[in-house]
């Protein structure tokens, strides 16, 4: 039972989002800027980020959702979502990525916790302004999105295919349409 | 030195915002919502919840920012802001802020700490569901806006002065002319 009425059967963040849309416009135009929007990372990528912040934080339902939505957008590299959850350090994934997912993980316990070195690491692998601001600002916001899920209490499905079809509909979409379609 | 570049001698978020304006819009948007939209809570006490978890966040220029505008708003009763940022179980306010200031200092640290306890305690004292829920939302919210502020090191002024100039400003215009005012 979620903490306060929200439509019924609509699993994790897509209950408050109809709920309360005035929030909502806002907080779907954001991810679709962050996520799919303007940016020197891809949009597999950047789900990586997200995906990895949501676990780190323990929301499952966003770290399933955008984990599924960074599979499908991967193809035949989608075997490194896992990898990266559980030690990106030794993950398939260039140095540029490993770099920009330490930001991420100091992000995720606190703004001021990513020191000039972190930063250092992450242009000598070649990431740009853009990169590192976008990962500060992705890992930011899904620590938001992952307490507005889990603040609420709202439903987690536990059927991986589930999250599948989010993930896809998430890649082919975007967010724009995201509630209007739940 | 902030961690990319930004506009120089412009302070806390207001810099990231300017240089990132496909972002800064929704950024916005969502504080304008939030902070001043429609809500069973008064913009003074969102103020105050902000500036709740942004101490708690120990993000200097929010705490600062949002606790001035929250003292703008407050008028004579501005002195309980320092209050409930040093304790706010003892400060004067109302029992219904004291049991939302309490979820929000839950989902600060993690969306999984609300229980169901919390939310009765402040259903009892006359919390409804979109309470609950802005309450849930700006507490995420700042998690976000802090860790954006801290994690790319940007200019956080000494001068408290500096702090009432932006206080007075959000309490009279809000969000949505920030930026363009910066």
């Amino acid at each position: 039972m979620a903490h306060i009425d929200l439509p019924e059967n609509v699993p994790g963040i897509i209950g408050p989002l109809m709920q309360y849309p005035e929030t909502a416009r806002h907080l779907n135009g954001l991810a679709e800027a962050l996520l799919r929007g303007s940016s020197s990372l891809t949009p597999a990528e950047r789900e990586v980020i997200a995906t990895y912040v949501s676990s780190q934080n323990q929301c499952i339902f966003c770290m399933s959702s955008h984990g599924a939505a960074a599979r499908y957008l991967l193809g035949s590299e989608a075997g490194v979502v896992d990898l990266v959850k559980a030690d990106y350090a030794s993950a398939p994934i260039g140095d540029k990525l490993k770099a920009l997912l330490a930001i991420a993980g100091q992000v995720q316990q606190g703004g001021r916790r990513v020191t000039e070195a972190h930063v250092a690491e992450a242009r000598k692998a070649g990431a740009d302004d853009q990169a590192i601001h976008d990962t500060v600002l992705i890992a930011a916001a899904f620590c938001m999105y992952n307490r507005y899920v889990d603040g609420l209490a709202t439903l987690i499905p536990d059927d991986p295919a589930e999250y599948d079809i989010i993930g896809a509909r998430i890649a082919k979409n975007g967010y724009s349409r995201t509630v209007s379609e739940g």
